[in-house]
Protein backbone atom coordinates (compact mmCIF):
# COMPACT_ATOMS: atom_id res chain seq x y z
CA UNK A 1 0.00 0.00 0.00
CA UNK A 2 1.02 3.68 -0.76
CA UNK A 3 -0.18 6.84 0.32
CA UNK A 4 -2.87 6.54 3.59
CA UNK A 5 -5.02 3.67 3.90
CA UNK A 6 -8.44 3.50 2.45
CA UNK A 7 -10.84 2.75 5.79
CA UNK A 8 -11.85 -0.16 4.25
CA UNK A 9 -8.36 -1.60 4.17
CA UNK A 10 -7.94 -0.53 7.89
CA UNK A 11 -11.06 -3.02 8.67
CA UNK A 12 -10.25 -5.83 7.06
CA UNK A 13 -6.77 -5.70 8.37
CA UNK A 14 -8.57 -5.39 11.84
CA UNK A 15 -11.00 -8.20 11.30
CA UNK A 16 -8.30 -10.48 9.96
CA UNK A 17 -6.05 -9.96 12.86
CA UNK A 18 -8.75 -10.61 15.31
CA UNK A 19 -9.80 -13.62 12.84
CA UNK A 20 -5.95 -14.74 12.88
CA UNK A 21 -5.70 -14.40 16.56
CA UNK A 22 -8.25 -16.90 17.61
CA UNK A 23 -7.28 -19.01 14.80
CA UNK A 24 -3.70 -19.58 16.64
CA UNK A 25 -3.09 -22.81 17.49
CA UNK A 26 -2.57 -24.45 20.21
CA UNK A 27 -2.53 -20.82 21.77
CA UNK A 28 -2.20 -22.43 25.29
CA UNK A 29 -4.74 -21.66 27.80
CA UNK A 30 -7.14 -19.37 24.86
CA UNK A 31 -9.76 -20.18 22.93
CA UNK A 32 -8.38 -20.91 19.63
CA UNK A 33 -9.63 -23.43 16.38
CA UNK A 34 -9.25 -26.65 18.42
CA UNK A 35 -10.33 -25.07 21.80
CA UNK A 36 -13.48 -24.19 22.99
CA UNK A 37 -14.91 -23.20 26.74
CA UNK A 38 -18.24 -24.30 27.72
CA UNK A 39 -20.25 -20.84 27.00
CA UNK A 40 -18.03 -19.11 24.36
CA UNK A 41 -16.80 -21.20 21.27
CA UNK A 42 -14.10 -20.45 18.64
CA UNK A 43 -17.06 -19.29 15.91
CA UNK A 44 -18.11 -16.68 18.72
CA UNK A 45 -14.76 -15.02 18.07
CA UNK A 46 -14.87 -15.35 14.06
CA UNK A 47 -18.86 -14.02 14.29
CA UNK A 48 -17.45 -11.06 16.25
CA UNK A 49 -14.73 -9.99 14.47
CA UNK A 50 -16.58 -10.45 11.40
CA UNK A 51 -19.66 -8.48 13.14
CA UNK A 52 -18.04 -5.19 14.22
CA UNK A 53 -16.78 -4.85 10.89
CA UNK A 54 -18.99 -1.51 10.49
CA UNK A 55 -17.99 0.39 13.63
CA UNK A 56 -13.78 -0.35 12.69
CA UNK A 57 -14.45 0.94 9.46
CA UNK A 58 -16.42 3.64 10.99
CA UNK A 59 -13.53 4.65 13.42
CA UNK A 60 -11.31 5.61 10.46
CA UNK A 61 -13.63 8.78 9.90
CA UNK A 62 -15.75 9.50 13.29
CA UNK A 63 -16.30 8.72 16.79
CA UNK A 64 -14.85 8.88 20.12
CA UNK A 65 -12.28 5.59 21.26
CA UNK A 66 -15.31 5.37 24.17
CA UNK A 67 -18.25 5.94 22.08
CA UNK A 68 -17.07 3.01 19.49
CA UNK A 69 -16.05 0.72 22.18
CA UNK A 70 -19.49 0.86 23.24
CA UNK A 71 -21.08 0.87 19.71
CA UNK A 72 -18.42 -2.21 19.04
CA UNK A 73 -19.28 -3.93 22.66
CA UNK A 74 -22.88 -3.92 21.60
CA UNK A 75 -22.87 -5.31 17.90
CA UNK A 76 -20.12 -7.97 18.97
CA UNK A 77 -22.99 -9.82 20.80
CA UNK A 78 -25.50 -9.52 17.89
CA UNK A 79 -23.62 -11.88 16.32
CA UNK A 80 -22.65 -14.51 18.71
CA UNK A 81 -24.14 -15.51 22.23
CA UNK A 82 -20.22 -16.20 23.62
CA UNK A 83 -20.27 -12.57 25.44
CA UNK A 84 -17.17 -10.75 25.27
CA UNK A 85 -14.90 -11.56 22.96
CA UNK A 86 -12.76 -8.60 22.29
CA UNK A 87 -13.32 -5.86 24.94
CA UNK A 88 -9.73 -5.53 25.89
CA UNK A 89 -8.41 -5.96 21.67
CA UNK A 90 -11.05 -2.94 20.95
CA UNK A 91 -8.82 -0.37 23.63
CA UNK A 92 -5.73 -1.48 21.56
CA UNK A 93 -7.34 -1.45 17.90
CA UNK A 94 -9.08 2.08 18.27
CA UNK A 95 -6.27 4.32 18.14
CA UNK A 96 -4.42 2.41 16.28
CA UNK A 97 -7.33 2.31 13.90
CA UNK A 98 -7.68 5.94 14.19
CA UNK A 99 -4.04 6.70 13.64
CA UNK A 100 -3.66 4.48 10.01
CA UNK A 101 -6.50 6.25 9.08
CA UNK A 102 -4.74 9.71 9.69
CA UNK A 103 -1.46 8.48 8.45
CA UNK A 104 1.07 8.72 7.49
CA UNK A 105 1.72 4.75 6.90
CA UNK A 106 5.13 5.29 9.14
CA UNK A 107 3.86 7.30 11.58
CA UNK A 108 1.22 4.66 12.98
CA UNK A 109 2.55 4.12 16.41
CA UNK A 110 3.27 8.25 17.17
CA UNK A 111 -0.36 8.36 15.51
CA UNK A 112 -1.73 6.19 18.27
CA UNK A 113 -0.06 7.77 20.83
CA UNK A 114 -1.20 10.97 19.85
CA UNK A 115 -4.67 9.13 20.00
CA UNK A 116 -5.13 7.69 23.14
CA UNK A 117 -3.92 11.57 24.59
CA UNK A 118 -7.05 13.26 22.65
CA UNK A 119 -8.71 11.34 24.49
CA UNK A 120 -11.96 12.99 27.05
CA UNK A 121 -14.13 13.08 29.93
CA UNK A 122 -16.63 11.59 27.01
CA UNK A 123 -14.84 8.81 26.26
CA UNK A 124 -14.13 7.70 29.80
CA UNK A 125 -18.17 7.85 30.52
CA UNK A 126 -18.60 5.87 27.58
CA UNK A 127 -15.61 3.16 27.93
CA UNK A 128 -17.31 2.89 31.51
CA UNK A 129 -20.64 2.18 30.22
CA UNK A 130 -19.37 -0.59 27.81
CA UNK A 131 -17.01 -2.10 30.05
CA UNK A 132 -20.51 -2.20 32.40
CA UNK A 133 -22.16 -3.90 29.48
CA UNK A 134 -19.59 -6.54 28.94
CA UNK A 135 -18.88 -7.05 32.53
CA UNK A 136 -14.99 -7.87 32.00
CA UNK A 137 -12.29 -8.10 34.79
CA UNK A 138 -10.87 -5.32 34.20
CA UNK A 139 -10.20 -4.28 38.10
CA UNK A 140 -11.42 -4.91 41.30
CA UNK A 141 -12.17 -2.02 43.72
CA UNK A 142 -9.49 -3.40 46.25
CA UNK A 143 -6.80 -3.06 43.32
CA UNK A 144 -7.06 0.60 43.55
CA UNK A 145 -6.01 3.03 46.12
CA UNK A 146 -8.50 4.48 48.21
CA UNK A 147 -8.60 7.83 46.57
CA UNK A 148 -9.11 6.19 42.82
CA UNK A 149 -11.83 3.80 44.21
CA UNK A 150 -14.85 6.67 43.17
CA UNK A 151 -13.90 4.88 39.58
CA UNK A 152 -14.76 1.77 40.12
CA UNK A 153 -17.38 0.67 37.59
CA UNK A 154 -19.53 -1.12 39.99
CA UNK A 155 -19.92 2.18 41.64
CA UNK A 156 -23.37 3.55 41.15
CA UNK A 157 -21.80 7.18 41.57
CA UNK A 158 -19.34 6.52 39.05
CA UNK A 159 -19.91 8.39 35.88
CA UNK A 160 -21.00 11.34 37.50
CA UNK A 161 -17.90 11.10 39.44
CA UNK A 162 -15.54 11.00 36.27
CA UNK A 163 -17.32 14.57 34.74
CA UNK A 164 -17.16 15.84 38.09
CA UNK A 165 -13.00 15.35 38.26
CA UNK A 166 -12.74 15.69 34.55
CA UNK A 167 -10.57 12.18 34.16
CA UNK A 168 -10.32 11.19 30.26
CA UNK A 169 -10.14 7.70 28.89
CA UNK A 170 -6.25 8.47 29.01
CA UNK A 171 -6.82 8.93 33.24
CA UNK A 172 -8.21 5.56 33.33
CA UNK A 173 -6.05 3.61 31.62
CA UNK A 174 -3.00 5.19 33.60
CA UNK A 175 -4.57 4.44 37.20
CA UNK A 176 -5.55 1.18 35.43
CA UNK A 177 -1.93 0.51 34.04
CA UNK A 178 -0.24 -0.72 37.27
CA UNK A 179 -2.59 -3.88 36.96
CA UNK A 180 -3.23 -3.87 33.33
CA UNK A 181 -1.06 -4.64 30.98
CA UNK A 182 -3.36 -3.85 27.84
CA UNK A 183 -4.21 -0.39 29.31
CA UNK A 184 -0.55 -0.24 30.28
CA UNK A 185 -0.20 0.05 26.45
CA UNK A 186 -1.54 3.58 26.49
CA UNK A 187 0.85 4.80 28.72
CA UNK A 188 3.98 3.31 27.35
CA UNK A 189 3.48 3.88 23.91
CA UNK A 190 1.99 0.81 22.58
CA UNK A 191 5.39 -0.69 23.48
CA UNK A 192 4.99 -4.56 23.76
CA UNK A 193 1.98 -3.99 20.80
CA UNK A 194 5.14 -3.22 18.35
CA UNK A 195 7.44 -6.02 19.66
CA UNK A 196 4.85 -8.22 19.09
CA UNK A 197 4.29 -6.98 15.06
CA UNK A 198 8.21 -7.37 14.74
CA UNK A 199 7.92 -10.84 16.02
CA UNK A 200 4.94 -12.13 14.02
CA UNK A 201 6.39 -10.01 10.82
CA UNK A 202 10.09 -11.98 11.52
CA UNK A 203 8.76 -15.48 12.39
CA UNK A 204 6.39 -15.53 9.37
CA UNK A 205 9.14 -14.61 6.93
CA UNK A 206 10.39 -18.73 7.75
CA UNK A 207 7.25 -19.74 9.25
CA UNK A 208 3.79 -20.49 8.31
CA UNK A 209 1.18 -18.03 9.61
CA UNK A 210 -0.03 -20.16 12.48
CA UNK A 211 3.54 -20.63 13.57
CA UNK A 212 4.29 -17.46 13.37
CA UNK A 213 0.90 -16.44 16.09
CA UNK A 214 1.56 -19.47 18.16
CA UNK A 215 5.32 -18.04 18.62
CA UNK A 216 4.61 -14.68 19.26
CA UNK A 217 1.84 -15.70 21.72
CA UNK A 218 4.72 -17.88 23.84
CA UNK A 219 6.95 -15.16 23.96
CA UNK A 220 5.13 -12.72 24.61
CA UNK A 221 3.59 -14.86 27.57
CA UNK A 222 7.49 -15.61 28.77
CA UNK A 223 8.31 -11.85 28.77
CA UNK A 224 5.40 -10.85 31.25
CA UNK A 225 3.25 -12.13 33.56
CA UNK A 226 -0.58 -11.69 31.90
CA UNK A 227 -2.65 -9.34 33.56
CA UNK A 228 -6.05 -10.90 33.02
CA UNK A 229 -4.44 -14.12 34.63
CA UNK A 230 -3.29 -11.80 37.81
CA UNK A 231 -6.85 -10.45 37.99
CA UNK A 232 -9.23 -13.76 37.71
CA UNK A 233 -6.69 -15.61 39.92
CA UNK A 234 -4.20 -13.63 41.75
CA UNK A 235 -0.07 -11.98 40.30
CA UNK A 236 1.56 -15.61 41.96
CA UNK A 237 -0.77 -17.45 39.04
CA UNK A 238 0.34 -15.33 36.39
CA UNK A 239 4.08 -15.25 37.16
CA UNK A 240 3.43 -19.33 37.31
CA UNK A 241 2.36 -19.49 33.80
CA UNK A 242 5.08 -16.70 32.35
CA UNK A 243 7.69 -19.41 33.91
CA UNK A 244 5.94 -21.88 32.11
CA UNK A 245 5.68 -20.49 28.83
CA UNK A 246 9.78 -19.92 29.48
CA UNK A 247 10.31 -23.73 29.65
CA UNK A 248 8.61 -24.37 26.39
CA UNK A 249 10.71 -22.22 24.95
CA UNK A 250 13.53 -23.70 26.84
CA UNK A 251 12.69 -26.85 25.80
CA UNK A 252 11.68 -27.89 29.48
CA UNK A 253 8.38 -28.65 28.26
CA UNK A 254 6.08 -29.48 24.91
CA UNK A 255 4.24 -27.02 24.00
CA UNK A 256 1.14 -29.40 23.85
CA UNK A 257 2.04 -29.99 27.47
CA UNK A 258 1.50 -26.14 28.58
CA UNK A 259 -1.88 -26.30 26.49
CA UNK A 260 -3.28 -29.03 27.61
CA UNK A 261 -2.61 -27.46 31.45
CA UNK A 262 -3.48 -24.21 31.05
CA UNK A 263 -7.01 -25.37 29.65
CA UNK A 264 -7.19 -28.03 32.54
CA UNK A 265 -6.47 -25.31 35.06
CA UNK A 266 -8.51 -23.21 33.27
CA UNK A 267 -6.20 -20.22 32.97
CA UNK A 268 -6.35 -18.14 29.61
CA UNK A 269 -4.01 -15.41 29.23
CA UNK A 270 -6.25 -12.83 28.06
CA UNK A 271 -4.75 -9.55 27.86
CA UNK A 272 -1.33 -11.00 26.24
CA UNK A 273 -4.51 -12.42 23.46
CA UNK A 274 -5.19 -8.60 23.29
CA UNK A 275 -1.76 -7.85 22.02
CA UNK A 276 -1.51 -10.52 19.95
CA UNK A 277 -4.22 -8.84 17.96
CA UNK A 278 -2.89 -5.14 18.21
CA UNK A 279 0.43 -6.84 16.91
CA UNK A 280 -1.22 -8.94 14.17
CA UNK A 281 -3.13 -5.77 13.25
CA UNK A 282 0.39 -3.81 12.83
CA UNK A 283 2.07 -6.09 10.51
CA UNK A 284 -1.01 -6.69 8.48
CA UNK A 285 -1.27 -2.83 8.01
CA UNK A 286 2.47 -2.74 6.99
CA UNK A 287 1.90 -5.79 4.45
CA UNK A 288 2.36 -9.20 5.89
CA UNK A 289 0.46 -11.45 3.75
CA UNK A 290 -1.32 -15.00 6.07
CA UNK B 1 -33.50 -7.75 11.16
CA UNK B 2 -37.14 -6.18 10.20
CA UNK B 3 -37.09 -4.59 6.66
CA UNK B 4 -34.84 -4.80 3.97
CA UNK B 5 -31.50 -5.41 4.76
CA UNK B 6 -28.37 -2.83 4.80
CA UNK B 7 -25.42 -3.57 2.25
CA UNK B 8 -23.11 -3.61 5.21
CA UNK B 9 -25.60 -6.47 7.15
CA UNK B 10 -25.99 -8.54 3.92
CA UNK B 11 -21.14 -8.31 3.00
CA UNK B 12 -21.61 -9.43 6.72
CA UNK B 13 -23.28 -12.29 6.51
CA UNK B 14 -21.57 -13.39 3.13
CA UNK B 15 -17.94 -13.01 4.53
CA UNK B 16 -19.24 -15.01 7.75
CA UNK B 17 -20.64 -17.61 5.81
CA UNK B 18 -17.49 -18.14 4.39
CA UNK B 19 -15.69 -18.37 7.33
CA UNK B 20 -18.09 -20.58 9.12
CA UNK B 21 -17.46 -22.88 5.69
CA UNK B 22 -14.02 -23.62 6.00
CA UNK B 23 -13.85 -23.72 9.62
CA UNK B 24 -16.79 -26.62 10.32
CA UNK B 25 -14.17 -29.64 10.45
CA UNK B 26 -14.11 -32.44 9.69
CA UNK B 27 -15.44 -31.56 6.36
CA UNK B 28 -13.69 -34.94 4.62
CA UNK B 29 -11.42 -34.01 1.89
CA UNK B 30 -11.52 -30.11 2.04
CA UNK B 31 -9.53 -27.46 3.60
CA UNK B 32 -10.54 -26.71 6.95
CA UNK B 33 -9.52 -25.58 10.18
CA UNK B 34 -7.95 -29.04 10.88
CA UNK B 35 -6.70 -29.52 7.24
CA UNK B 36 -4.46 -27.58 4.68
CA UNK B 37 -3.41 -28.88 1.52
CA UNK B 38 0.25 -28.05 0.36
CA UNK B 39 -0.10 -24.71 -1.47
CA UNK B 40 -3.33 -23.06 0.04
CA UNK B 41 -4.13 -22.94 4.14
CA UNK B 42 -7.16 -22.58 6.23
CA UNK B 43 -6.04 -19.06 6.68
CA UNK B 44 -5.76 -18.01 3.36
CA UNK B 45 -9.22 -18.56 2.98
CA UNK B 46 -10.03 -16.64 6.05
CA UNK B 47 -8.00 -13.96 4.66
CA UNK B 48 -9.80 -13.96 1.41
CA UNK B 49 -13.22 -14.20 3.25
CA UNK B 50 -12.23 -10.80 4.64
CA UNK B 51 -10.34 -9.27 2.06
CA UNK B 52 -13.27 -9.33 -0.32
CA UNK B 53 -15.55 -7.73 2.22
CA UNK B 54 -16.27 -4.32 0.38
CA UNK B 55 -16.65 -5.98 -3.54
CA UNK B 56 -19.49 -8.29 -1.23
CA UNK B 57 -21.13 -5.12 0.23
CA UNK B 58 -20.38 -3.17 -3.70
CA UNK B 59 -22.75 -6.11 -5.14
CA UNK B 60 -26.09 -4.38 -3.01
CA UNK B 61 -25.98 -1.24 -4.54
CA UNK B 62 -23.67 -1.93 -8.37
CA UNK B 63 -22.14 -3.77 -10.67
CA UNK B 64 -22.56 -7.10 -12.60
CA UNK B 65 -22.66 -10.30 -11.53
CA UNK B 66 -19.58 -10.85 -13.78
CA UNK B 67 -17.85 -7.70 -13.20
CA UNK B 68 -18.40 -8.73 -9.42
CA UNK B 69 -16.58 -11.68 -9.73
CA UNK B 70 -13.84 -10.25 -11.49
CA UNK B 71 -13.14 -7.81 -8.94
CA UNK B 72 -13.53 -10.29 -6.22
CA UNK B 73 -11.27 -12.61 -7.42
CA UNK B 74 -8.67 -9.93 -7.84
CA UNK B 75 -9.39 -8.51 -4.90
CA UNK B 76 -8.90 -12.10 -3.01
CA UNK B 77 -5.22 -12.92 -4.20
CA UNK B 78 -4.18 -9.38 -2.77
CA UNK B 79 -4.96 -10.71 0.71
CA UNK B 80 -3.09 -14.50 0.34
CA UNK B 81 -0.97 -16.75 -1.73
CA UNK B 82 -3.19 -20.02 -1.80
CA UNK B 83 -4.86 -19.15 -5.34
CA UNK B 84 -8.41 -19.35 -5.86
CA UNK B 85 -10.38 -20.30 -2.80
CA UNK B 86 -13.90 -18.78 -3.64
CA UNK B 87 -14.28 -18.85 -7.45
CA UNK B 88 -17.45 -20.95 -7.01
CA UNK B 89 -18.70 -19.69 -3.99
CA UNK B 90 -19.49 -16.06 -5.65
CA UNK B 91 -21.11 -17.87 -8.85
CA UNK B 92 -23.96 -18.13 -5.92
CA UNK B 93 -23.35 -15.49 -3.45
CA UNK B 94 -23.71 -12.71 -5.83
CA UNK B 95 -26.60 -12.99 -6.68
CA UNK B 96 -28.09 -13.78 -3.58
CA UNK B 97 -26.40 -11.14 -2.45
CA UNK B 98 -28.04 -8.66 -4.98
CA UNK B 99 -31.71 -10.48 -3.83
CA UNK B 100 -31.07 -9.55 -0.41
CA UNK B 101 -30.36 -5.86 -1.14
CA UNK B 102 -33.30 -5.65 -3.62
CA UNK B 103 -35.38 -7.48 -0.88
CA UNK B 104 -37.82 -8.03 0.30
CA UNK B 105 -36.15 -10.30 2.66
CA UNK B 106 -39.32 -13.16 2.14
CA UNK B 107 -38.69 -13.05 -1.41
CA UNK B 108 -34.80 -14.00 -1.92
CA UNK B 109 -35.04 -17.08 -3.52
CA UNK B 110 -37.70 -15.25 -6.33
CA UNK B 111 -35.26 -12.20 -5.95
CA UNK B 112 -31.87 -14.36 -6.59
CA UNK B 113 -34.04 -16.75 -10.13
CA UNK B 114 -34.77 -12.42 -11.45
CA UNK B 115 -30.89 -11.93 -11.14
CA UNK B 116 -29.44 -14.97 -12.62
CA UNK B 117 -32.20 -14.03 -15.73
CA UNK B 118 -31.10 -10.57 -16.01
CA UNK B 119 -27.13 -11.15 -16.39
CA UNK B 120 -26.12 -9.75 -20.08
CA UNK B 121 -23.14 -10.60 -22.59
CA UNK B 122 -20.96 -8.16 -20.58
CA UNK B 123 -21.40 -10.56 -17.59
CA UNK B 124 -20.51 -13.79 -19.64
CA UNK B 125 -17.26 -11.46 -20.83
CA UNK B 126 -16.40 -10.62 -17.26
CA UNK B 127 -16.70 -14.08 -16.22
CA UNK B 128 -14.44 -15.86 -18.47
CA UNK B 129 -11.77 -13.39 -17.88
CA UNK B 130 -12.48 -14.29 -14.41
CA UNK B 131 -12.82 -17.61 -15.39
CA UNK B 132 -9.28 -17.53 -16.76
CA UNK B 133 -7.23 -15.90 -13.79
CA UNK B 134 -8.25 -17.80 -11.21
CA UNK B 135 -7.65 -21.23 -13.88
CA UNK B 136 -10.37 -22.99 -11.95
CA UNK B 137 -11.56 -26.41 -13.25
CA UNK B 138 -14.88 -25.27 -14.70
CA UNK B 139 -15.06 -27.45 -17.83
CA UNK B 140 -12.72 -29.07 -20.04
CA UNK B 141 -12.95 -28.43 -24.19
CA UNK B 142 -13.62 -32.19 -24.38
CA UNK B 143 -16.89 -32.04 -21.93
CA UNK B 144 -18.78 -29.14 -24.41
CA UNK B 145 -20.83 -30.69 -27.32
CA UNK B 146 -18.78 -29.95 -30.57
CA UNK B 147 -21.57 -26.30 -30.97
CA UNK B 148 -20.14 -25.18 -27.78
CA UNK B 149 -16.68 -25.52 -28.28
CA UNK B 150 -16.33 -21.75 -29.15
CA UNK B 151 -16.99 -21.14 -25.32
CA UNK B 152 -14.36 -22.85 -24.07
CA UNK B 153 -12.42 -20.10 -22.05
CA UNK B 154 -8.53 -21.72 -23.22
CA UNK B 155 -9.93 -20.76 -26.61
CA UNK B 156 -8.18 -17.11 -27.59
CA UNK B 157 -11.48 -16.08 -29.54
CA UNK B 158 -13.59 -16.94 -26.97
CA UNK B 159 -14.74 -13.41 -25.67
CA UNK B 160 -15.61 -12.29 -29.15
CA UNK B 161 -17.60 -15.33 -29.82
CA UNK B 162 -19.41 -14.92 -27.01
CA UNK B 163 -20.12 -11.16 -27.78
CA UNK B 164 -20.97 -12.03 -31.93
CA UNK B 165 -23.29 -14.94 -30.52
CA UNK B 166 -25.33 -12.52 -27.83
CA UNK B 167 -24.16 -15.62 -24.53
CA UNK B 168 -25.23 -13.99 -21.41
CA UNK B 169 -23.65 -15.05 -18.17
CA UNK B 170 -27.22 -17.25 -17.85
CA UNK B 171 -26.69 -18.86 -20.92
CA UNK B 172 -23.39 -19.92 -20.12
CA UNK B 173 -24.60 -21.43 -16.35
CA UNK B 174 -26.84 -23.50 -18.38
CA UNK B 175 -24.67 -24.97 -20.71
CA UNK B 176 -22.34 -25.64 -17.85
CA UNK B 177 -25.33 -26.78 -15.77
CA UNK B 178 -25.09 -30.73 -17.29
CA UNK B 179 -21.25 -31.11 -15.83
CA UNK B 180 -21.23 -28.15 -12.80
CA UNK B 181 -23.60 -28.32 -9.61
CA UNK B 182 -22.53 -25.44 -9.28
CA UNK B 183 -24.03 -23.97 -12.56
CA UNK B 184 -26.94 -25.58 -11.87
CA UNK B 185 -28.10 -24.09 -9.22
CA UNK B 186 -28.57 -20.87 -11.51
CA UNK B 187 -31.00 -23.19 -13.95
CA UNK B 188 -32.66 -24.89 -10.92
CA UNK B 189 -33.43 -21.41 -8.96
CA UNK B 190 -30.80 -22.64 -6.41
CA UNK B 191 -32.80 -25.41 -5.08
CA UNK B 192 -29.87 -27.31 -2.99
CA UNK B 193 -28.58 -23.90 -1.63
CA UNK B 194 -31.86 -23.32 -0.25
CA UNK B 195 -32.10 -26.96 0.94
CA UNK B 196 -28.71 -26.87 2.63
CA UNK B 197 -29.66 -23.81 4.56
CA UNK B 198 -32.89 -25.47 5.94
CA UNK B 199 -30.88 -28.57 6.92
CA UNK B 200 -28.08 -25.88 8.52
CA UNK B 201 -30.66 -24.17 10.70
CA UNK B 202 -32.50 -27.40 11.86
CA UNK B 203 -29.02 -28.70 12.72
CA UNK B 204 -28.45 -25.62 14.34
CA UNK B 205 -31.21 -25.91 16.65
CA UNK B 206 -30.48 -29.24 18.36
CA UNK B 207 -26.52 -29.16 17.83
CA UNK B 208 -23.09 -27.10 17.70
CA UNK B 209 -22.53 -24.39 14.92
CA UNK B 210 -19.88 -27.14 13.37
CA UNK B 211 -21.90 -29.96 13.83
CA UNK B 212 -24.63 -27.95 12.00
CA UNK B 213 -22.04 -27.37 8.71
CA UNK B 214 -20.35 -30.79 9.15
CA UNK B 215 -23.02 -33.04 8.68
CA UNK B 216 -25.12 -30.43 6.05
CA UNK B 217 -22.00 -31.22 3.90
CA UNK B 218 -21.87 -34.94 4.53
CA UNK B 219 -25.89 -35.16 3.52
CA UNK B 220 -25.06 -32.84 0.83
CA UNK B 221 -22.21 -34.82 -0.33
CA UNK B 222 -24.58 -38.36 0.11
CA UNK B 223 -26.99 -36.81 -2.29
CA UNK B 224 -25.30 -35.80 -5.15
CA UNK B 225 -21.97 -36.32 -6.70
CA UNK B 226 -20.11 -34.06 -6.33
CA UNK B 227 -19.08 -32.38 -10.20
CA UNK B 228 -15.62 -30.51 -8.80
CA UNK B 229 -14.74 -34.08 -8.07
CA UNK B 230 -16.09 -35.36 -10.97
CA UNK B 231 -14.07 -32.90 -13.29
CA UNK B 232 -10.88 -33.06 -11.72
CA UNK B 233 -11.00 -37.27 -11.60
CA UNK B 234 -14.11 -38.77 -13.27
CA UNK B 235 -17.68 -39.22 -13.07
CA UNK B 236 -17.28 -42.71 -11.14
CA UNK B 237 -15.05 -41.29 -8.40
CA UNK B 238 -17.18 -38.67 -7.67
CA UNK B 239 -20.15 -41.54 -7.36
CA UNK B 240 -17.81 -43.40 -5.25
CA UNK B 241 -17.45 -40.38 -2.98
CA UNK B 242 -21.36 -39.87 -2.58
CA UNK B 243 -21.57 -43.67 -1.75
CA UNK B 244 -18.76 -43.25 1.15
CA UNK B 245 -20.57 -39.99 2.50
CA UNK B 246 -23.71 -42.19 2.16
CA UNK B 247 -21.95 -45.04 4.27
CA UNK B 248 -21.13 -42.64 7.01
CA UNK B 249 -24.48 -41.22 7.58
CA UNK B 250 -25.76 -45.04 7.52
CA UNK B 251 -23.07 -46.11 10.38
CA UNK B 252 -20.79 -47.95 8.19
CA UNK B 253 -17.87 -46.09 8.24
CA UNK B 254 -16.78 -42.99 10.51
CA UNK B 255 -16.69 -39.48 9.57
CA UNK B 256 -12.65 -39.88 10.95
CA UNK B 257 -12.42 -42.45 8.21
CA UNK B 258 -13.85 -41.13 5.29
CA UNK B 259 -11.84 -37.57 6.27
CA UNK B 260 -8.22 -39.68 6.40
CA UNK B 261 -9.20 -41.51 3.08
CA UNK B 262 -10.46 -38.51 0.99
CA UNK B 263 -7.26 -36.23 2.20
CA UNK B 264 -5.05 -39.15 1.80
CA UNK B 265 -6.87 -39.61 -1.76
CA UNK B 266 -6.45 -36.31 -2.36
CA UNK B 267 -10.34 -35.97 -2.93
CA UNK B 268 -11.70 -32.61 -2.30
CA UNK B 269 -15.30 -32.10 -2.89
CA UNK B 270 -15.28 -28.37 -3.89
CA UNK B 271 -18.70 -28.24 -5.46
CA UNK B 272 -20.37 -28.91 -2.29
CA UNK B 273 -18.40 -26.65 -0.42
CA UNK B 274 -19.64 -23.85 -2.77
CA UNK B 275 -22.86 -24.80 -2.20
CA UNK B 276 -22.54 -25.33 1.35
CA UNK B 277 -21.70 -21.33 1.48
CA UNK B 278 -24.76 -20.42 -0.36
CA UNK B 279 -26.74 -22.38 2.33
CA UNK B 280 -24.61 -21.04 5.75
CA UNK B 281 -25.51 -16.87 3.64
CA UNK B 282 -29.45 -18.04 3.20
CA UNK B 283 -29.40 -19.29 7.00
CA UNK B 284 -27.31 -16.64 8.14
CA UNK B 285 -29.26 -13.57 6.44
CA UNK B 286 -32.49 -15.35 7.63
CA UNK B 287 -31.50 -14.72 11.66
CA UNK B 288 -29.53 -17.97 12.81
CA UNK B 289 -26.91 -17.22 14.43
CA UNK B 290 -23.36 -18.95 15.41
Amino acid sequence: MNGNFTPSYIARCATLAMALEVSGTPKPGNIDRDHDYANTKYEDFLASAIGVYPILEKACTEGGIGRLMLEASAESVRWQTGGNTHFGAYILLFPLIKAAARGPPGQLRAGAIDMVKETTVDDAVDFYRAFSMVEVRMKKPEDLAADDRGLDVSGTGSLEELGRRGVTMFDIMQISSKNDMVAREWVEGFRRSFKAADMVREKRRTGTMNDATVLTYLEMLAEEPDTFIAKKYDMDKAVYVQGLALDVIERRMTLKELSSRLYIEKINPGSTADLMIAGLFIALIGGMRV
